[in-house]
């Protein structure tokens, strides 16, 4: 494991590292933020997954996390997005292949030799986390967009990994939008019924554990109608009783100045969880 | 003047605008972050002035700065760092020509004719601001790096204008580092006396103002012995007994992770100034 950045902020310390991911089959980077709460004990860890294009950069330069982090001793990871590298499949357009894993474990090929962003994020990267860092394993997940889509999938995923859970403009039904649609079409395959495993509002109905939802949509996201459509979360949560708390945001467009704006919130609200 | 960037953050509007200024004889662009408090009243402005490479984008996806903004009910001004676009002189180098205007009105050719950021930041911009926008005359100015040297030099040679100045890594004598010698000779010429006269460390002496000086420093920063030496203007200001608190920061390096972790500290600053 090499350490790229490392930066003080906030009193603690924003790292990159590039590692060989076994479940990705390549090498990767992650951010990692360890609070100065970090230099004299374990702290709980939030991760966090970004959305379509991003890497690890994105989180970690604009969402002003690190203050709210640092206030609260939580260590913040941000994985990058998908495999990267030669010899790892891509295709045309941003919402397909490097750049956009969908947080899913490919089954076709020639996806499935490297995109398995699952089993990144939700085993070996924590693994990794919890024994090189400070870390406890109190564990949050929080994301943006098609890594909103993630940290709710990897939540219900895995019941009891995970002490909360957030959104910022998830993708909460991918069967049922353009985005999804494509990704899983080429990383799944064309039998629909093995998607919904990969979709929060398909998760939710058989959920064995009822974790509540922090969600924030801006009501001015360019892409509320067509990709986002956080009303089938609604309607799949109350379906079940599963708590849900969808805060739609007033002129609040997909940008990360909208994440910034209410990621203090989503902070606090896990740091709660991580510490009951 | 054309909106080009409208986005809601911390219940306020991070914009951006593109207008032609004429004092840079070209078509430029600036960031104005406007506070809840601006939709009921006038607020003050605080102008930063960013460093080399930069352009409006740096500071307002980076800094975030816009949540203490929001809290004090600072309007906050983030120019480009040059004119731009076709017929602008350039150079070899991220250190002169585009990118690299270094707050001074340039004298020799072919910089001259575009070159005039002093004259922009100090009066062009402000009129504009003030006109267009819910401001009133109380000024403050900050900055980094290159943009730290502008921020002292612009509130030296203009007493009375600004309530407050502050500095993160600020090059504070250019005619003693290589940055500042390459550019100011491009700019003005061979003649060093004429360089005094856009030289924080010069400009103390005998500065008919004596504004305190908040100047943040990381003491890992990689530019600090070679391009910054804040010993010239803590040398230069106990001289004369002008104001200055100079803050070495530990650990701390040149990026936006510094200014992230110290610029609430600076906004708090000018705010109390500012509504002094």
């Amino acid at each position: 494991m090499d350490r790229i950045e490392h930066r003080a902020c906030f009193g603690g310390w924003q790292h990159v590292y590039r590692h060989h991911a076994k479940s990705l089959d390549c090498e990767t980077t992650f951010g990692v933020y360890l609070p100065p709460q970090a230099e004299q004990r374990s702290c709980p860890v939030l991760y966090w997954l970004s959305g379509l294009t991003c890497t690890e950069q994105n989180f970690i330069t604009k969402a002003g996390a690190q203050r709210y982090a640092a206030e609260h001793g939580v260590i913040l990871v941000a994985p990058d997005t998908s495999p990267r590298g030669a010899g790892v499949a891509d295709a045309e357009g941003y919402d397909l292949g490097i750049g956009a894993g969908f947080y899913v474990d490919a089954t076709q090929a020639p996806w499935s030799k490297h995109y398995r962003m699952f089993d990144y994020v939700s085993r070996e990267l924590p693994d990794l986390i919890e024994a090189q860092f400070p870390a406890t394993k109190a564990r949050a997940i929080s994301g943006h967009s098609m890594g909103g889509h993630g940290a709710l999938v990897v939540a219900l995923k895995n019941p009891g990994r995970y002490r909360s859970v957030s959104a910022f403009s998830p993708i909460v039904a991918p069967t049922q939008v353009p985005w999804g649609q494509k990704a899983f079409a080429a990383y799944l395959g064309e039998d629909r019924e093995a998607w919904k495993a990969w979709d929060a509002t398909a998760l939710i109905a058989s959920a064995p554990e009822r974790l509540p939802l922090l969600v924030d949509q801006g009501e001015a996201d360019e892409f509320l109608a067509t990709q986002l459509q956080p009303q089938r979360l609604r309607e799949a949560c109350e379906a079940v009783g599963h708590p849900l708390e969808l805060r739609m945001q007033p002129g609040y467009d997909h940008s990360y100045y909208f994440i910034a704006s209410f990621i203090g919130d989503h902070i606090a609200h896990h740091a709660a969880a991580l510490k009951a």
